[in-house]
């Protein structure tokens, strides 16, 4: 290339055009094998994803019947063409979405669609250079009101797409009204064939391979409390072990698991929203307490600072070796890293399989006494005495650390035990030991 | 109450049901209040949203002109109503999104257009049976595609509003196809209705007191920055100082306010997304490095898990008195906090000016210093004699946390010299001593 390039760069223009567009298929063509292999890897990841494309495409297909089918199309005249739309836009990936959109779309061009026959009899009462301003007075009103409602938090939430729907429908069926004596009929076929397009989108959604999108958020949380049962493990492991046996070359991937925790909450807040929309749900039901899974969503999250901290511990130990101190206050802190993380993994699968969990208090109660222990040798000066500072300091805070780790898994246990009590999670031993139960 | 409540209820159905009809007005009313009070304070927090929603009001209200004038109406013909529906979908809050929404709208229906106008042609090829079987199977596959690609994460955080309307128009041009042979006019109605609505909202909301988006995700990166400047100086009067004047009756709210930094990841990448559609914004311009800001927002988030640390120390300090080790350690440890503390608030006002800053470095040579000393000080083995280590290590812990926010603040120091240099932000003092500036 060194030698084929100052020939190519003293050429002149047409001939590099030449060159580039030469060029270009093969650019081109891995351009097209870099994206495919993309989607080969999307749909790798999640199956659910091509599932769902295969859904929107026969949902529309299927809503596309209503026009092909002469008798249909003569019934719907041209607002079949809705139904289509509806179905596009209602269709989303979980049905808690899907539901939330559908009942929106049609609860709003219901009583948008009444609101503007009943503008619409208001304007009829002046002449016809009056209406236009009525009309042009009474839109701008609504459309800036339901506008400023939008900005409400608890509206915005879940209602935010019934809102826009309402500003749309009441401008459309008002502002046609103008042009078009036949307002009732255009608010009565703009709504039935929304209401068609919602019920296909609905009940494609949920009838072919539904994606529960309450169950994805209560696997997420377990996942979560998953990834810092297993960081605490390892952690324990890591930081105390490891400078025996010298550097190991295992995969350490669990001390980075638990990174993706810390940024959580939107993401888990929205799923709440719209799991809250997937009332017929045959596990969840009609008052499924997701406001719960919030608050264990918040206090896991809290421990995962935690985390964050002790991870940054890490650093210290590479450039240290082990002492009497750290061997002293091993026990103790392993016993802490272990139970802790036991019962982490515990709820995690206890809320997985929605059962109540009998063996999480054990683990607890184990933590809780290892902390004791921990602290007493902390503060036992004969271990302090003529020691390596600079190293002592570093191990005496991560013990720290770890004591505070208890609290957090505690609150954790407690809210998990408030959500299972609340959710009616399935006790697991109810006639064998009922009193041992949490 | 007391005296009134079994009477009401040992009444009857309707007794109760007339109760609670009487009582109604009463409740509606208080609703109402409470609700109006709401709306007055969401308007007072951000006078922009009563702006945007009188915004929207006037822009439907102009789109509407389309349908109130005979002649125009005319010539759009029932096709019109596509404008008004532009207007409500595309006109946001602010700038970026709605520029964001009118490209990806108008171009989605262009390019869906032509492609429905070229299967058009494909269909006619077949006989009248044929045809809607031609048009269903590209209509599945087209619409199974594109939501495919919906999935990709690069594609859906700008593009995914686009995909939805080319899906949309696709179907809706096609299906319209079969039953009006029109279907080039159908298109191009279609079109020029959408871009006229695109450009009425763009208008409307760029030059009608806009909002841009980069500018507040600009003014929420500065303010977490001084959240988390102000967090660590007042952490230093608060951990070393309180003791000697007792409890301080002080508002402590800046022990709080960096809390809302630690969740921040999605809405900043949210806006850095819809504020890259801003081209023409005179401060920021074509090739403005937003990613630079969501870098410097990852470093802030990473100082704040480490004052989410601090914090829990906070609780330590309660029980305890002061003792000689605290005292010798306070001096470089106020030095840190004061030092940093500035350092973040000077880059805070630098970021909000964008400027570049000539005295931060001076600050974070001082926190170097400070940080080196404190070093020296806690592995003094004469401090640690004879001392009570139940106070002596939370407060070693806090002085291990404060020399690890050093490095910490570096980095974002680093993180936003590189913006600034990308950014082109203006140098203070060029002519006085550009060896000096940061």
């Amino acid at each position: 290339m060194d030698i084929t390039s100052p020939n190519f760069e003293n050429a002149g223009p047409f001939t590099r055009a030449w060159e580039w567009l030469k060029a270009l298929p093969v650019k081109l063509w891995s351009l097209a094998v870099e994206f495919a292999n993309k989607m080969k890897k999307l749909g790798k990841d999640d199956p659910r994803r091509i599932i769902h494309s295969l859904k929107v495409g026969v949902a529309i297909t299927l809503v596309s019947l209503f026009y092909y089918v002469r008798q249909l199309f003569d019934r719907f005249g041209e607002n079949g063409i809705w139904a289509v739309l509806t179905v596009v836009l209602v269709l989303e990936f979980s049905v808690g979405a899907t539901l939330g959109k559908g009942l929106n779309r049609m609860l709003a061009t219901l009583s948008a669609g009444a609101l503007a026959v009943g503008v619409d009899r208001v304007a009829t009462l002046f002449d016809r250079t009056g209406q236009p301003i009525v009309i042009g007075i009474l839109v701008f009103i609504v459309a800036g009101t339901v506008t400023f409602m939008r900005f409400f938090p608890a509206l915005k939430a879940r209602y935010d797409y019934g809102l826009m729907i309402f500003i749309l429908t009441f401008c459309l069926v008002s502002v046609s009204s103008y042009q078009d004596d036949e307002v009732l009929e255009i608010a009565y076929e703009r709504l039935y064939t929304i209401i068609i397009g919602s019920f296909i989108a609905i009940i494609v959604c949920i009838c072919v391979c539904p994606v529960w999108i309450g169950e994805t958020l209560q696997n997420q949380m377990a996942n979560n409390l998953e990834k810092l049962g297993n960081f605490l493990e390892g952690f324990g492991r890591e930081y105390f072990r490891l400078s025996e046996e010298g550097h190991s070359t295992d995969d350490k991937s669990f001390l980075h698991g638990y990174k993706s925790v810390l940024t959580s909450k939107d993401k888990e807040e929205t799923m709440a929203n719209l799991a809250r929309w997937e009332l017929w749900h045959y596990r969840f039901g009609f008052r499924h307490p997701w406001n719960r899974y919030l608050k264990v969503g918040t206090l896991t999250r809290q421990c995962a600072y935690k985390l964050e901290d002790l991870n940054s511990y890490l650093k210290y130990f590479e450039i240290q070796t082990p002492t009497k101190f750290r061997r002293e206050i091993q026990e103790p802190c392993i016993q802490i890293c272990s139970e802790s993380g036991k019962a982490l993994k515990e709820l995690a699968s206890a809320i997985k399989k929605m059962r109540r969990s009998t063996s999480v208090n054990f683990h607890i109660a184990n933590s809780k006494l290892a902390a004791e222990n921990l602290k007493s040798k902390l503060i036992d000066n004969s271990l302090w005495e003529n020691a390596n500072l600079q190293e002592i300091i570093p191990t005496a805070a991560v013990g720290l650390v770890l004591i505070d780790i208890v609290p957090c898994t505690v609150k954790i246990v407690e809210a998990f035990q408030e959500l299972a009590s609340r959710a009616r999670f399935e006790r697991m031993d109810d006639r064998v030991s009922p009193s041992n139960d949490v």
